[in-house]
C-alpha cells in the first residue's frame, strides 16, 4: 500500500503528561518512518469523521518538546464514543487517506473504542493497526502498575493536602477536600503522599472501595478532632452506600449524564459543601471548610512528576515500536518489576479486551484494615511515582518558654 | 531595661511566603541582638493572653530555612481582634517577660490589632515597640505596591487558570472558576497572569470593584462562547450587586461570620455551582463546569513566587532594622521604585494608621474600561511578581491536511 500515513489521536479527560506520549508517538514515529506522514485529529474520534488532520510531521522539535511539557490534549480531546455507525465513517476517512496505523491515548473509555474500531476494521477487511496508549489521572486501567497523568495528579492532590494541613494547623478546625475519581480511589489516596509525621493530615481518606457510612464517618471525624483539636478529612467524589448510589447523588438535585452512561460528579462543589454542613450541624464544630479540587488537580500548569513525564513519553515511543515488531493490536501497559528494592517498569503490550472499558480498583492490601485510610504498602507503592523533587513541608522545634502567671 | 526580649507572632490567613518573615524577623533579630531572646508567640495574640511561647532564637538555622520554605503560619494563626479588655491581658503577659519588642505579621486585620495594641500600651505606659509586617494573599494594603503572599497566591491563580483555559481548549464547554478576595480584586485579576495569545482565557473577569450585573454576565457569556465555541471566566468571591450585597450571599442558604464580622465567602463551592447553574438554565449550554480555588491558592506547597519569598524575607529583616533605628512604631511597606523600566522595591515605614483597618482596592486604570477584564496596566504591573520561571504553555502550529471527502 503506498502513501501511507499514521494517525494520532487524544481522547477523555486531559492530563498533565497526555502531550508527552503524543510526542513520543510522533517523534518515534518520523524517526521509524522518515517518509511517512504522521497526522493528528483533532478532538479525538470526531475529529476523524469530520476529516479534522493536522500534520504533526510537519511540526519544529522545539514546538514538540514545548508541547510535550504543556498540560491538557494539544489535539483536542472527545467523550464521544463510537458505535458501528460512526464506525463506518472513521474507516471511510482512513481509507481515503490511507492511514494504517492508528494510535489512541486515552482511558478505559477510549481503549473500548480502539477495540470497537479494530474489530469493526477487521471485519470491514481493512487493514488498520491499532494501538491504544494508556492516560488517566484515575489510575484504574487493568494490569498496569499505573498510568500515565496518574503520578502527576496523584502529585497535586499530595502537595494540595500536605498545604491544606499546614493551614489547618495554623487554623485548627475540620477541613474537608474533595478528590475526583469515580471508582477507583487512587488519586484520593495520593492525599496521604507527603504525611511524614504521625498527626499530619488527612487524617482520614474515604474512598470509593468502601461502603460509605455517614455515621461511622462523623464518628471518625469526631474522634480525630476530639484528639488533635482539627482533623482534615480527604473524600473521593465516587464515595457510595451499601447500594451502590454514590453520596453526591443522593445529595445532589440535579444529575447530569454524560455520553457514557456515567453520572457527572466532577464539576460541583455540592458534595464537600453537604459534608461540611453535615459536620457544622451534627458534631457542632464551628469551623469547618471544604474545597473540591476539580478541574485543577489533573490540568493545573507547573505540577507535575518527573517520572509521570518520562514514562508518558516512553509509553508513546513504545507504541510505535509495538506497532512496528508486535504484528497485533493492543494496549500498551506499564508494569512495576518487582523483587530488587529499587524501582523500574517495563512496557507490555496487552490484549485490547484485557484493558477495554473494565475498571481497576484498590486491592484490600493498600487500604488500612481497620481505620478509613490508606495502608503504608500503598504510600510505599506511591512514593516513587511522585518524584524525588516533592516538596517538604518544615516545621520549627518549638522550645517551649516556661509561663510566669497564671502558673 | 535587663533581660528584655523581642516577640513575633502571625495572624490572619496563611500565605506561601509568611514564615519567610518569621525567619527574617529571628535571624535579623538575633544577629542584631545576640543575646535577647527571641520568642514567638503561638496563634497570634491569642497565644500572648494565654502566655504560649516557643523560644525561637533557639532553632537551628536549617530548620529556619526549611520552616521558610514551608507555607501557611509555622507559629500557628487566630482570627482575635483584642478589645481593651482583651490588650490588658497582652500587656500583663509582655510585661511579666520583658517584651519590648513586638513584631506582628498580618493583614490589615492584623494591622489593626496591632494599632490598638500600640495605643493601649502607649495609654499604660508601657515601653513597647509595635511592627506590623505585611502579609495578605488579597493585596488590600493601603500604600504597598503589593504584600508578601500575593504574588505566590497569584502565581497559582495565573498557573490554574492557564491549566484550566488548556482543559477548557481540549474539552470545550464554559468553565467558571471562584477566586479569594473580598473587596479587593487583586487576587482574581492575576488569572490573567499567562496568557499570551488573543484567544487565551480568562476571556471575562469579574471583580468586586464593579458592580455585577447578571444579565450583562450571561450576555458576555454568550457572546464569547459564540466566537470561540468557549468560554473561560474568572469571578471573585467578593462580587456584588449595585446596593453592595454580595452575590454569593444572595444565593447562600446560610451565613456565617467571623470576629470581624466578615461574612464568610470562602470554604464553600455555592458560587460557582449557583453561576453555573445560571448559564446552563439561561443559555441552555450543555458543558459547564465551575471549580472554587478555597483554600489551595493561600497554601499549596510547591507553588511559590522565588520574588515573593525574597520580598517576604526582606519585610522581616526590614522590620527589625525600623525597630532599632526608626524610633517609632509603624507599619512597613513594600513600594515599586518606578520611571528606569526595571523591576525594584524599596521598604518603607509607615504609621500604622495609614494601614489598619483600611482596604485598598484595584484603580480604575487596572481595569478594561469597556469589557469585564483587567487592562494592559495590570498585567504589566503584574508580571515581574510571579517570577521568571512561570511556566509557559505552548500550543501545535498545526498544519492542516486538506479534506479529501465532503469537500
Amino acid at each position: 500500500m503506498p502513501d501511507q500515513k499514521i494517525l494520532v489521536a487524544q481522547g477523555g479527560g486531559p492530563t498533565a503528561v497526555i502531550n508527552q506520549s503524543l510526542v513520543g508517538v510522533v517523534e518515534e514515529a518520523r524517526r521509524c518512518w522518515p517518509d511517512r506522514p504522521v497526522y493528528g485529529a483533532r478532538h479525538g474520534v470526531r475529529g476523524i469523521v469530520a476529516e479534522d488532520f493536522v500534520e504533526l510531521s510537519r511540526e519544529t522539535r522545539a514546538t514538540l518538546e514545548a508541547v510535550a511539557a504543556t498540560p491538557a490534549a494539544a489535539l483536542g480531546s472527545t467523550r464521544d464514543k463510537p458505535d458501528a455507525a460512526y464506525c463506518t465513517g472513521i474507516f471511510k476517512v482512513l481509507q481515503a487517506h490511507a492511514i494504517t496505523q492508528f494510535f489512541y491515548i486515552g482511558g478505559n473509555d477510549s481503549s473500548d473504542t480502539v477495540r470497537i474500531v479494530a474489530e469493526e476494521a477487521a471485519r470491514a477487511g481493512y487493514p488498520l493497526r491499532c494501538i491504544h496508549i494508556p492516560k488517566t489521572i484515575d489510575n484504574d486501567l487493568m494490569e498496569n502498575d499505573h498510568t500515565p497523568g496518574y503520578a502527576s495528579a496523584a502529585r497535586f492532590v499530595a502537595q494540595a493536602f500536605a498545604g491544606a494541613d499546614l493551614d489547618n494547623r495554623a487554623l485548627p478546625g475540620v477541613y474537608v477536600g474533595v478528590v475526583m475519581g469515580r471508582h477507583a480511589g487512587f488519586l484520593t489516596a495520593a492525599a496521604a503522599g507527603c504525611r511524614t509525621r504521625a498527626d499530619d493530615g488527612p487524617h482520614l481518606i474515604y474512598l470509593p472501595e468502601r461502603v460509605f457510612d455517614t455515621e461511622r464517618f462523623l464518628a471518625e471525624v469526631k474522634a480525630t478532632h476530639d484528639r488533635l483539636g482539627r482533623c482534615v478529612v480527604a473524600v473521593s467524589e465516587g464515595i457510595h452506600d451499601a447500594s451502590g448510589e454514590p453520596i453526591a447523588v443522593q445529595l445532589a438535585k440535579t444529575v447530569e449524564r454524560d455520553a457514557h452512561g456515567n453520572v457527572q460528579l466532577s464539576g460541583s462543589g455540592a458534595l464537600a459543601d453537604d459534608l461540611c454542613e453535615l459536620i457544622k450541624t451534627r458534631l457542632k464544630i464551628k469551623r469547618v471548610r471544604g474545597d473540591t479540587f476539580g478541574y485543577l488537580q489533573r490540568s493545573f500548569l507547573g505540577c507535575v512528576s518527573a517520572v509521570d513525564q518520562r514514562e508518558a513519553r516512553e509509553v508513546g515511543e513504545a507504541a510505535v515500536q509495538f506497532a512496528r515488531h508486535a504484528g497485533r493490536d493492543g494496549s500498551v501497559a506499564i508494569q512495576r518489576l518487582s523483587g530488587a528494592g529499587g524501582y523500574a517498569v517495563e512496557f507490555k503490550l496487552l490484549p485490547l479486551t484485557a484493558v477495554a472499558g473494565r475498571t481497576r480498583v484498590m486491592d484490600e492490601a493498600l487500604l488500612d484494615a481497620a481505620r478509613s485510610d490508606v495502608s503504608p504498602a500503598f504510600v510505599h507503592w506511591l512514593r516513587p511515582l511522585l518524584g524525588a523533587d516533592l516538596p517538604q513541608a518544615a516545621r520549627l522545634a518549638g522550645h517551649p518558654v516556661a509561663r510566669l502567671l497564671d502558673k
